[in-house]
Parts: structure tokens; C-alpha cells; sequence
């Protein structure tokens, strides 16, 4: 064991020297030790599975915290650190520090790097300062700060190698995604869609900043990164400036369609894969049409950016079903034949299944029983709606009308599930999927644009689906080849935090109000609980060291889930909606920023 | 087991209801009861010592965190938690929170209280925002806010009862120190030495609020609630207006002295123990004479405040070795026969046992030996000096001058000891102390008062005592009657923390990196360490509920020592000269706020 990991350890120490050229192989190399935690998904796939299995379904009721850390930041704490050999890396949210923590030495302070930001940029970041984690690649860590600068970390240092500014948060453009490093790129999304933001996607070059390619969510071909001929859309090519045509005007111009989710890659496929945004503004009465690219589900190739193919979830959005949520890759047979998947938890409540390579629609399930606003997807390849949902006409915000409060939506706006990852494990070939069981009301009304200025145009209550278990969340295990729930475990707010698991049989999250879960893979039965400082919205992941299994959550209440808590705010419909509907939190938790590390003792 | 604990709940419950009447048998009879924690230091006597004995020395190695608080404040956290019943008591520094959680329900919330304050009050806080925790008396909570107003909260609901401000922060009047509840009293203490104020210790009727008594640290008789002839130091009468008598002109009235550390109280004698500050300002050359009653050991009787008898320890100071360190009573054999003794280590590096009815002197003796400003204390009863230390020229900053570096004088000016308490176990007879192992350089400049300004006029710089085991503390075990260090552990830094002690044989305490430490009574052997989010600087308690024994500990780095990171100052000499010092705390912990609970499995 001792040998294995001196091995490990210098295999991160050569690496961390290999220098850009190998810059691909170097991540793909680390990644595939289990011991290390080198991505903020654990993997390009986005799967959140670790080989792990030191702790087990058995053995983890015993698990106890091994160590702590308070980031010296209060608000909500997305992502999760990283691990690379005997470095630990921890971001916070706003003003985003860094740390690189010893763990040869109970977590003590390698190095610190705290960046300076206009503090102005909070009041343009829509639902919390928070912030999902750096990357690494190439020897550097790579932070996306949220005034939008992107900046890379000598790993060893913490010395600055290169910065770049991503966007201008005098405009409402802000950062709160995590970089993902992909081949010689980093990939860097972009927040803003309730100021009028166009969503965009930039490559940067990982060995020293300079733009490779951007991608906008909308506009012409030559913004879009299209081909009207070849880009492909359910089988068909989508057309000549197709990230025009479907908006009014120059409406796409303010279109929203951001970027701020995880993103994937497959390396044989060359592909990176994410989901764009809702259309903006939330009144949908105020830009009629598709509002093509917004919703969508992107195909880009990572050498050029190009479309490969799309494929838009929510054609004009009407809920603010934002369509940012990870892409997760597996292999799995489909009608006895292996394919490349790819599946997806929408904020919409239905989850999809595709054929990574051509965008073909293979599944789009409810994933929550409650979802009520669309009746299903149409399968039908030769339908003139095929791959569109079909919306209840009650629950349409647009044919309802401006002023006119829809009633009884469900999901709510922040969706069926919003950023916090779910997992996939080879093992069960399931996968665990955290999520919110939220339904709403919600009154568009007429608003104009301007600059950094919030550009919403709805108001918004939400409250636990009625007719339920009477509480805001469920962990499910979903089959995304069937497109059925196999068990689900109430919760009382949402699972605002990321999954993970795990070759040891254990799937692991947390909750609003602070608690980190083991459950059972096969069942959902809750092996082990522990109250961690504040509530978790951060994202489980685990790593070896010195010859034991840790399993790491930064906690600290907030995001979207947790505004009311993380900016002090309590009219029930502020904070876009969300601050009645989890008012009840602050009876079990208060703002932090903690890591908490647990082991077998 | 479970049938005591419900007696015990049941008690809490009938004390709650019991009324201002036997608001003194109350709260004696709940310290009683070893299951709560019901004052900061546990007891009247400031013993800091429980009669739990489910973790024992044997069985300390295997303690496991069993729940966490995040208190959603950061900067330094001071004092501990109150454990009556099912409830525990929360407290925050500024904005100086009070949670009530609920033991029956993994600490959720069950009130939050908030006051309103003024920041501005945040800049003449001279040590950082710390708060030492809330007191409990006849169903109330008492809360002593930075603003120095003084709240009374209803201990079931958290509602207010009664309010009232004890002083003016315009004027550079804070608050920081717990309220102590003695019989039907809330005692209440002041703090800006810093800033010229005059301390005084006031007296409020725990029913209403309503002020029983002020006794100032200085000034006539009527303020000082002395009688020259009946008021006694070191066996003798204190003569008329001795609080004027020993300054010149009026500079007692911003003389310092001030009143923010820990308070004992024997039931039997009716007398309330305390130390007074330094005198004001830093530079002794501006305030010629004794300075009485600055540096002092005080005992007044509880209803009318008389002084019964005082004891200057550090006449004239010149180093800041400001005396408001707890006194310990304890009963104890001197020379075959039982005495009412009280102890105290001082800033000054003395530990002082004086009999506490009498203020008889009985031992004074260096509790570091790397303590150099003084020779001793004169024990000889006949001499003129009687009492008094033998100042080493060398290290006189008076007679060094105004604007002369006096360098290498240990201590610092934080002391051996700061306000981190000490313990005593009855069982081992010996006192347990966080020290400090500090020395500085300090050079006093001439300054002018303006009200509400810092009145300091020194330069300090500070660094880990020289030819010794390079740490900046130790932890030490003391016997108060032979005047001698039974064993003493090296630390890296000042131990901020207040230790605890129990029947189980454990003593614990924190270190400023943040680890919770256990080591043997009887050598100082450590049986247990664990690292907690941030660095430590709250006083250990212990409680039992539901049939288990608990240790909680509040984590927060800041106070004098922290203060660097605290406030985020990084010039060697800012922070009164700390900064420099515990720079290298940095390299182990951030700022936080945490509750971390211990239990065995
Ligand atoms: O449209 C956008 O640009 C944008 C940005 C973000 C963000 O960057 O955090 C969120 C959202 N939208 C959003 O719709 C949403 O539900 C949301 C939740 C959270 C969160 O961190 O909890 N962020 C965001
Ligand atoms: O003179 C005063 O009024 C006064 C107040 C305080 C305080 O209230 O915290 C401290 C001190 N002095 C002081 O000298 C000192 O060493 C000190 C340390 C601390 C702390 O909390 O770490 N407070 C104070």
C-alpha cells in the first residue's frame, strides 16, 4: 500500500513537470488514479464515480471526521476541492480565494491566493456569490473568478502564470462556473442571463490565456460557431443562421442563453458537451419565437468550436427552465447494442438520454412525477414536434399572459434539478440525482433593458409540490436507457448539493440543512449521517492518501436555494422567487464555509 | 440513565419557571447538576472543572466529532456555549448572535437572536470583535453586546426581557467581556484601556435591569466604593480618595483600568473577584505615580459593591501588563491548614495565591521562567516595598524614556497569560494554564487624549520567548500553594483558548492552529488532538445529554493574538504590536466560526 502511494505521488510530481505538450495525456493520465481528485466531476465524463472502495456500504456507518477547514468565507460553497498527490485545492466564493492545503500536514497552508475584485460585481450576480471550483491542468490551477477574470495558478506556488478577462460585470457578464480543462483548453462559461447577457463559450489556451475560439449562444453562424449545413439538429441540419431566425428583431442580442454549468468531453470524440441557458427575458411575451440557442444541448468540437450538433430542450421558454445542467457521458447498451450516451437532468423535469456522436433523442422521461407544465416529449421521428415537449396550456406563462399569475407550475423555476450534480456509477448503471420537488406561481410582466441592470420580467413564489410528501426535494436513482425512477428518498428542502459515487457500493450528497449522506446504491437506504457545520450546496468527492479513503463536502448555505439565508434577504417572493419557499431553513442551519473530511477511523 | 435525564430536563424546566425570587438557589442548584453548563466558566469559582467522567484518559483517543454549528459570523470567538437541558446557548462576536439549538433535534434552531448595533462601534474594539459569551440567571439569557448594551432575553423564546446600555462607544466604551449572574445580580465589566476610558464594574438587578451599583477602577471614594479606612490592602486600611491620591492631576479620569475579564464569586463571603486593566495610556512616563487602582485584584461585596480589599499587583506599569485575568477560588491546605484561597496569573508572568477572605498574599511566583522585567515579588510583611515586584532596569520603559526601544522584555505585552482561562481539578489539586511565551520590544511616545481616539503611546513589536523551544506558548500544569510548574508542553503559539478539566482525568484544550488538544493531568502526556475548521480561541466545556458526555468548543481565529487575520492587517507592528508575532499562524488556519461537538462513539 505504502509503495503504491510513494508511486502515486511521484507519478502527480512528474506530471505536475511534464510541461504543456503532453498537457491532454497529463490529465488523463492523473485522473485515472482513483486516489486522486483532479477534476471538479472526477472525470471528463462528468460522472462523479470513484474507484474507491476502502469505504463500503458496509463499513461507512463508521466513518468520523478526520479533519477540518474553515475557508474564512461565509456564503454559499459550490464545487469541491481537488486532489492532486499530497495537495489539496479549496476555492471559496466571492472574493474567491485559493488555497493549497498540505495533507502531509494536517491540511496546513501551502500557498494562498486571494485575488483582488471590485466588490460591485455582487449585486449583478444573480443567486449567490458563489463560485464552483477551479481546475487543473498543466501544472496550473485555474480559477474563474466572478468579476470574470480567469486566471492560472502556478500549482506549486500560487504564483500568477497567466490572466485573462472573460466579460465585463458593469454589463451583469459574471463567473461563478468551474473551468474545465479539456485536451490543451480550458473552457469557460459565463453567467449573466437575468441582465440581458448573451451566453457565450470560450476556449482558452491552457499554456498561456490566449483565445482559441468563442461560441455565442445565439446570433449569426459566424457567432454560433454553425454551419448551417452540417450542424445538426435530431438528424436535420439546422439551417442557415438559425441563432437568429427564431428571435424577433435584434431581441437575440440581450438573449440570455448563458453558460455557467459543468461541462464534458470525450476525447475519442473530440466533442464538448453543455447546456445553454433560458432565453432572456423571463417575460416570454417580450421575444416570441424558439429563441434558438437557448435551452439547448451543445456538441462543440474542442479544436474549433464548431457545432457538431443541438438539440433545444424548451423551445421559448416560459419557466425559466435554464438548461445548464451537466452533460453526463456512459457507455451503456441500448436494445442490446453498445452506445455512447449521453444523459442529461434538465430543469424542466424531463431527463434526457442521447447518442453522444449524432444528438439522436433516445429518451425523455419525467423524472419527478410532480412535473406538470408539459404532458411529454414527442418521439415521434416523423412528427413536425418531434423532440418538442407538449406544453398544458394552463401552465403557459406566454398564452396566459403578461400580468397574469400562473399558478401551480411544477417545477419551479430552479427546476426538477438546477447546478448540483448528479453521479453515475458502472457498477448499478444508474444514476443518483439530486433534486428539488418545488412547484410555483409565476407572473410575467413587460420590462425594459438596460445595461447591468437586472432584466427579469416575472414574479415568483414557490412552495413543496402540493399533494406530496410535504417536503422540497428528492434523491433518486434514475435508469437513463428506460427512462424510469428506481427509488427515490424524500427530503425536506432541496439537494442542492452535488453526488458522488463510489466502487465501495456507497452514494453519498448532502443536504440544505448541513447534513452529508451515505445511501445505499441499490435502495436508497441511509447507511450514515453527519451534521456538518452549515448547510451543503458544495459537491461529494473523495480521495486516497497515505493508504485511506477520505470523502470531502465544503459546506457554507446559499445558492440559488439558500439566497434568503446567504444575502439576508426575507420577503418571500425576493431572490427571484426563492426566499419563501425555503424560509424554513434558518431553523436548521446558519451561513459557513467549511471543509469537512471524514475517514474510517 | 435515561430516567436522571429526564429528572434533569425536568429540573432545568422548573428553574426556568422558578422566578427572580431564588434566582440565586437557581442557578447553584443547576451548576450542581454536572449535565449542563450553565456559566462560561462552569461555576462560581471559576474552576472550569466538571465532575463528568464518561471520557476518560483511557478512552479520550477514541472521541469523534457528533455534531457541528457554523455560527455565520467570522473573526475571533470567544467563550464557550451554556448547556441547560435539552438547550444550548450560542453566542457570536459583533454582531453578537445568540442561538438557542435544541439538543433533541441535532441542533436546529430553535431561536436566533440578532441586536441592531453599530458598526462604528468595531473600530474602538482594540483586540478584535471578540464576545466572551452570554450568562444565565432566573430563565433569562444575558447577552453583553460591543455597543455595551445589556440584554436580557427570555431563555425559552429569546425574547427581550429587559434592555439597557452600560456605556458609550463614542467614547471608546466596549463590550466584550460575559455577563456573570451572582444571586439576584448581573455583573457587568467595560473595556477601552485603549482609548482613555475609566473602567468601572456595574451591577444590575438580574429581575429589571435596574443598576444596583458602579465601582470605578479609580477616582474618589464615592467612586471607587472604597472606605479608606475599612477597604484593606495587603493588611492595611487604603486611606482616603486612594484612587486619586496615586495619580497626577486628573489623569485618573482617563486612567484606564479597565474591566473585561472574568469574574468569580463566593457565595459564603457575598464576594465578587475580579482584576483591573492597565492604566492608561501605555507610556508610563505621562502618568507618573502607582496608578492606583489600575492592575488590581478586587473583592467587593456582592449587594453594596464595597471594596472589602484590594491588591496592586503591577503598581505603576510599564509594559501593559494589564490585570483583569480570572481569579480561581478554591479551597485548599496551606501549611497543614485549610484556606479559602484565590489564584490568578497575571499578565505579568506572577501567579499570585492570595487567602481570599483576607487578601492575605500568600504566594507569588514567575509561572514561566523566561519572565525577566522583575527580580520577584518583596514577601517580606515588615518590608516598605512588601508586595510589591522588583523592577529590572533594563527593562523599565518609564525609565528607558519616552521614545527609547526597550528591547527583550518578557513577557509581551499580552502577558504569560491573557484572557484565555485557566482550570483546576480538585482531584489533582493543580491548576492547568494556557500560556503565553512572548517577548517584545517596546518604546512609549508621547500622545494626547481626544475622546473616542486610541490612547495607546507605545510601539510594540513581539516574537517567541529567545533561547527557548522557539514556540510562542506552552500549556502548563501549576500548584497554586508551593508555586511551581508541575510539567509544561511547548506550543508553536499562544494557547488563546481556556482549558477544561474533568473528573475523567482528560484536560483539554485548543491551540490556535485550531486543534482541540486532550493531554494526562498528571504529565501533560496528549491522549487526543483534533484539527477543527479554524484556529481556537473559545474555552472548552463539557455537558451530558441523552446519557453521553460531550465537549464542545467554539473555533474562530482573531482576539489579540489572531488579530493579524482577524482584521486582516499584515504590518509587523499593527495590531498593538501582534501582528508580527503570529504571522506564521497564517500557514495553518483562516478565519471562522464554528461549534465542533466531541463524543465518544
Ligand atoms: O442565467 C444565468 O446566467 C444564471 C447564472 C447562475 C449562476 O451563475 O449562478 C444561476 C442561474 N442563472 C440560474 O438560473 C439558477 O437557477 C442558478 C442557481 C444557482 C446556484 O448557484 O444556486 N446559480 C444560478
Ligand atoms: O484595556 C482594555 O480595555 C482591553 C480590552 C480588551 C478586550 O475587551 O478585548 C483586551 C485588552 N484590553 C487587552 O489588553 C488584551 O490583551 C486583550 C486581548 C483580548 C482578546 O480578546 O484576545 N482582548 C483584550
Amino acid at each position: 500500500m505504502k509503495k503504491t502511494l510513494a508511486m502515486a505521488g511521484m507519478t502527480a510530481v512528474m506530471a505536475l513537470c511534464a510541461g504543456a505538450a503532453s498537457a491532454n495525456e497529463e490529465l488523463a493520465g492523473l485522473m485515472k488514479d482513483p486516489k486522486n481528485w483532479v477534476a471538479q466531476a472526477g472525470d471528463f465524463a462528468n460522472t462523479r464515480y470513484s474507484e474507491l472502495s476502502q469505504i463500503t456500504k458496509d463499513n461507512v456507518k463508521d466513518l468520523k471526521v478526520a479533519w477540518t477547514f474553515s475557508t474564512g468565507v461565509l456564503r454559499g460553497h459550490e464545487g469541491g476541492p481537488l486532489v492532486l498527490g499530497d495537495v489539496m485545492y479549496v476555492h471559496t466564493p466571492f472574493p474567491n480565494i485559493v488555497y493549497a492545503l498540505d495533507l502531509n500536514d494536517n491540511g496546513s497552508i501551502i500557498w494562498k491566493y486571494e485575488p483582488k475584485q471590485d466588490p460591485n460585481v455582487i449585486p449583478v450576480m444573480c443567486c449567490d456569490t458563489v463560485n464552483r471550483g477551479v481546475a487543473y491542468g498543466d501544472g496550473k490551477i485555474i480559477l474563474h473568478q466572478a468579476d470574470t477574470t480567469v486566471v492560472a495558478l502556478d500549482a506549486k506556488t500560487g504564483a500568477v502564470v497567466w490572466s485573462v478577462k472573460n466579460g465585463d460585470p458593469s454589463i451583469g457578464e459574471t463567473g461563478t462556473s468551474a473551468p474545465h480543462v479539456f485536451g490543451d483548453k480550458v473552457i469557460i462559461g459565463i453567467s449573466g442571463g437575468e441582465f440581458g447577457v448573451r451566453g457565450s463559450v470560450t476556449a482558452y489556451n491552457l499554456k498561456d490565456g490566449s483565445r482559441a475560439w468563442r461560441g455565442y449562444s445565439m446570433g449569426p453562424d459566424a457567432d454560433t460557431l454553425m454551419d448551417g449545413e452540417k450542424t445538426m439538429s435530431l438528424g436535420k441540419p439546422v439551417g442557415k443562421d438559425s441563432g437568429t431566425a427564431t428571435w424577433e428583431g435584434e431581441q437575440w442580442k440581450i438573449g440570455g442563453g448563458t453558460t455557467w454549468g459543468w461541462y464534458s468531453y470525450d476525447p475519442e470524440l473530440n466533442l464538448v458537451y453543455y447546456g445553454s441557458g433560458n432565453p432572456s427575458t423571463w417575460n416570454p411575451s417580450q421575444r416570441p419565437g424558439d429563441n434558438k440557442w437557448s435551452m439547448t444541448i451543445w456538441a462543440r468540437d474542442l479544436n474549433t468550436g464548431m457545432a457538431k450538433w443541438v438539440y433545444q430542450m424548451t423551445p421559448h421558454d416560459e419557466w425559466d427552465f435554464d438548461g445548464i445542467n451537466e452533460m453526463i457521458l456512459t457507455d451503456q447498451d441500448v436494445d442490446g447494442k453498445p452506445r455512447k450516451l449521453l444523459s442529461h437532468f434538465d430543469r424542466n423535469g424531463f431527463a434526457y438520454t442521447l447518442d453522444r456522436e449524432s444528438g439522436e433523442l433516445l429518451v425523455a422521461q419525467k423524472y419527478d412525477p410532480a412535473v406538470n407544465w408539459s404532458t411529454g416529449v414527442d418521439m415521434d421521428k416523423n412528427s413536425p414536434t418531434y423532440g418538442r415537449p407538449a406544453v398544458v396550456a394552463q401552465y403557459s406563462t406566454h398564452q396566459n399572459g403578461e400580468d397574469v399569475n400562473t399558478t401551480g407550475v411544477c417545477p419551479a423555476a430552479l427546476g426538477t434539478k438546477d447546478q448540483q450534480p448528479a453521479a453515475y456509477s458502472p457498477k448499478t448503471k444508474l444514476f443518483y440525482v439530486p433534486t428539488n420537488h418545488v412547484c410555483m406561481d409565476y407572473e410575467p410582466f413587460r420590462v425594459s433593458y438596460t445595461a447591468g441592470q437586472p432584466y427579469v420580467g416575472a414574479t415568483l413564489s414557490m412552495y413543496p409540490a402540493p399533494n406530496s410528501h410535504g417536503g422540497m426535494g428528492n434523491f433518486i436513482a434514475w435508469d437513463g436507457v428506460t427512462g424510469k425512477i428506481v427509488w427515490s428518498v424524500p427530503e425536506q428542502f432541496s439537494v442542492w448539493s452535488g453526488a458522488l459515487a463510489t466502487a465501495g457500493d456507497v452514494v453519498f450528497y448532502g443536504t440544505l440543512e448541513g447534513y452529508l449522506k451515505a445511501v445505499d446504491p441499490s435502495d436508497g437506504k441511509e447507511l450514515y449521517k453527519f451534521k456538518t457545520p452549515s448547510g451543503i450546496i458544495g459537491n461529494v468527492t473523495t480521495y486516497e492518501h497515505a493508504g485511506k479513503q477520505y470523502i470531502a463536502i465544503l459546506s457554507g448555505v446559499g445558492g440559488w436555494a439558500g439566497i434568503g439565508l446567504a444575502a439576508g434577504l426575507t420577503d418571500p417572493n425576493a431572490g427571484l422567487g426563492a426566499v419563501g419557499g425555503y424560509a424554513a431553513l434558518s431553523k436548521y442551519t446558519a451561513l459557513g464555509g467549511q471543509l469537512t473530511v471524514f475517514s474510517l477511523p
